[in-house]
């Protein structure tokens, strides 16, 4: 890709970011990420093909990459809940990219393949440490992964009526409800 | 209200709830509501005014009285996480108007305060129980309350890679998950 269309793609790319995080798919426009990428339609649809291949690419490049560069040590999954509640606060859009993909794009698209080895391979390394002892094994692999990640998305998935009844709770103490509910789960 | 009308509006909330849980408020069709409920557009402007208002209408008819109907005993937070893990599964129309209410609604829209009356009844009743030793006090009332209602959503969250790779814990399997959970919570 010559340098002027790469620049060009990547600044689709983060209007897009923007634009999908606000709005999702449907309420997203074309235009508007046009014109905050100093570009057009005619050239979104060139390198893309189509408004929910743009979202696919979004996702990709933000929600996909941030899951995966948050590594699991399963013999500390409240640090792995730590890091992901990080990512979430340092990256907003992640969690609402990814509701936007459940709600409006998930069904259509099929699972993202990358996302489930990734999965396997965490289960397989939590199965493994509960075979050595080192985990206990109340909760199922699967069951122990599934509580770890909802656990670690709590701020994200409240919703303002929440947010108006618990203020007061700064960054480092909802860090803490979160990796002192998944050491909970792990307590013998 | 006359019969023929209240008739007419029970339909239209009725073919709105579907069209909002598929499609949320920005993708949603005032025509397809129109249509199911064997009603007009003008007929909905007239009782509701905008597509945001019968969206609220629908919200409230249903998220909002679902969540207030699952009463909170809190000496058994995990009863309390399993009957609301059984409202999300009977009615999953629940959960997505609940996300796109917090993707699309929210801000625009303010605190629903009879959500956050309830929610600080029931911070109030777990701080009472806290004082009186009927529940360890490791996490806040707040803290809590917010850790419960996330874990009930647990299997609501997750994204269909997971579902990929966590298939096989039936209705009793998901339901022991999140309230053995939330018993591990308040474990000494």
């Amino acid at each position: 890709m010559r340098g002027d269309s790469r620049a060009t793609r990547e600044r689709l790319i983060k209007a897009a970011t923007q634009e999908f995080a606000a709005h999702g798919i449907a309420g997203g426009r074309v235009e508007r990420i046009a014109k905050a990428a100093r570009s057009n339609k005619a050239q979104i649809y060139h390198y893309f093909g189509s408004k929910e291949a743009l979202f696919d690419a979004v996702f990709d490049a933000l929600v996909v990459q941030a899951t995966q560069e948050v590594t699991m040590d399963p013999t500390d999954l409240p640090g792995y809940a730590g890091r992901l509640f990080d990512g979430y606060e340092r990256m907003p859009e992640v969690s609402r990219l990814a509701a936007w993909y459940r709600l409006e794009r998930a069904e259509q698209h099929g699972p993202i393949r990358s996302i489930v080895d990734s999965s396997l391979d965490k289960i397989d390394a939590i199965g493994r440490a509960q075979k050595e002892g080192k985990l206990p094994d109340r909760f199922s692999p699967a069951e122990l992964l599934t509580l770890t990640l909802t656990l670690a998305a709590t701020w994200t998935a409240q919703t303002p009526e929440y947010h108006s009844v618990a203020r007061g709770s700064g960054y480092a103490g909802r860090r803490r409800v979160i990796t002192d509910a998944v050491a909970a789960l792990l307590r013998p």
